[in-house]
């Protein structure tokens, strides 16, 4: 029988490499997205369900709507707080931290692998998110995976082999030339944090996503309302 | 300013007795309440609610609708399996286990508590669990509150210190006795995993209580269905 593996997939470009990557492996696929209000999140959602078609694969998709309430301090998740242009490297992207959300996922992606018996829990985290979000460094993910580990052992889950973070040491730019020799369909990953209608080439992680492709050598597909401003941001953060 | 305390109080008798044992302290207390589908649920949730009047404290309650298809392999949220009757030592139990529930509330009262600058979050995890469930083991709980300490370092939580179960060690029969202490109301504390009006006097959960009460010298207001059975049970488990 194929591996079960339960991967966390935004619908975000990294996370639906992750996809592609384990279905290329023949992995037995469940993606779980998660609804935490975030304000880009109908876009994201759409484009996780997108992959799960492309890729024949379970989707779920987990709600939690009292959550929004409780932790919305952060301008990913409250309409209060504008979403900062600019490159990640600035200050004020600290205001997209959305508290412990990767522990929340991962918990949850967890227990939904315990119950189906799946091998392992697989994230998209990668070295770029390191800088801002300290639930994405190597240290987090190996000590997200003990406690997995640890609170499951023997006969509840002895399937269960704990996180697998495939991305974890690759540059975003590395994560696209990955995701460029699996065909990955770029047009069908979504980025944004304003979810507008198209992305806004602005924001931090839109600046990212263009620095990305540049940086691998790969064509980008994507339509930007300000397709332009990257550049400068980039520059501004590297002075 | 009184240390901000986010506690994890399902309504059971372990719990309340942790929100009274904080409250005591003079913490500022915030009880989160979890209802991922558990067929007792409307009455811990209620007894939970109680509690959160009785001490003025904040109180919500995280609704996972999803996750009752997604893991409901346990009797505790499954219908199709029956809640067996005996004392907790006994195989069949383990069919009340939910996959990794302890992680994924503790994951999100730990969001929960860095949103709001609380300085802890607190589990009334005791030693009696720990047969059963590996989830509340100290190692477990050691291994948690380091991922929510690394996952949450630095600047986007300076006053998160982690996970406090100041009843790690203790059995049930001791925890009673601090209740006792602190005149927790017992009649407003629920355990029965069947979920009538009454406790049923026969499920794990109920044999313990009765158990627990008369190891500690309690009074035990409870009305129990079947107030008989739970004496051949722990002797059955003993013998």
């Amino acid at each position: 029988m194929d591996t079960r593996v339960v991967a966390i997939v935004s619908g975000g470009m990294d996370s639906v490499t992750l996809a592609h990557y384990l279905a290329n492996l023949d992995h037995d696929l469940h993606l779980v997205s998660f609804n935490y209000g975030q304000r880009h999140g109908s876009r994201e959602l759409e484009m996780a369900a997108r992959c799960s078609v492309d890729l024949n694969a379970d989707h779920s998709i987990i709600d939690m709507p009292e959550l929004r309430k409780l932790i919305g301090v952060s301008s990913l998740t409250s309409d209060a707080i504008e979403v900062p242009d600019g490159h990640y490297a600035e200050d004020t992207m600290r205001a997209t931290v959305v508290p412990n959300r990767n522990m929340m996922m991962l918990a949850i992606a967890g227990s939904v692998a315990i119950a189906e018996e799946a091998e392992f829990v697989a994230t998209g985290n990668h070295a770029g998110d390191h800088f801002i979000y300290p639930d994405c460094r190597p240290e987090f993910i190996a000590a997200a995976s003990a406690a997995l580990l640890i609170g499951n052992a023997g006969f509840s889950a002895p399937h269960f082999k704990g996180i697998v973070a495939p991305f974890l040491h690759m540059t975003k730019a590395e994560i696209v030339q990955v995701g460029d020799g699996l065909a990955v369909p770029w047009q069908d990953t979504w980025s944004c944090y304003k979810g507008g209608d198209v992305h806004c080439g602005r924001c931090g992680t839109c600046v990212e996503r263009q620095e990305a492709f540049a940086l691998a050598d790969v064509h980008d597909p994507t339509a930007y309302a300000d397709p332009d401003f990257w550049r400068g941001a980039v520059e501004a953060a590297n002075a």
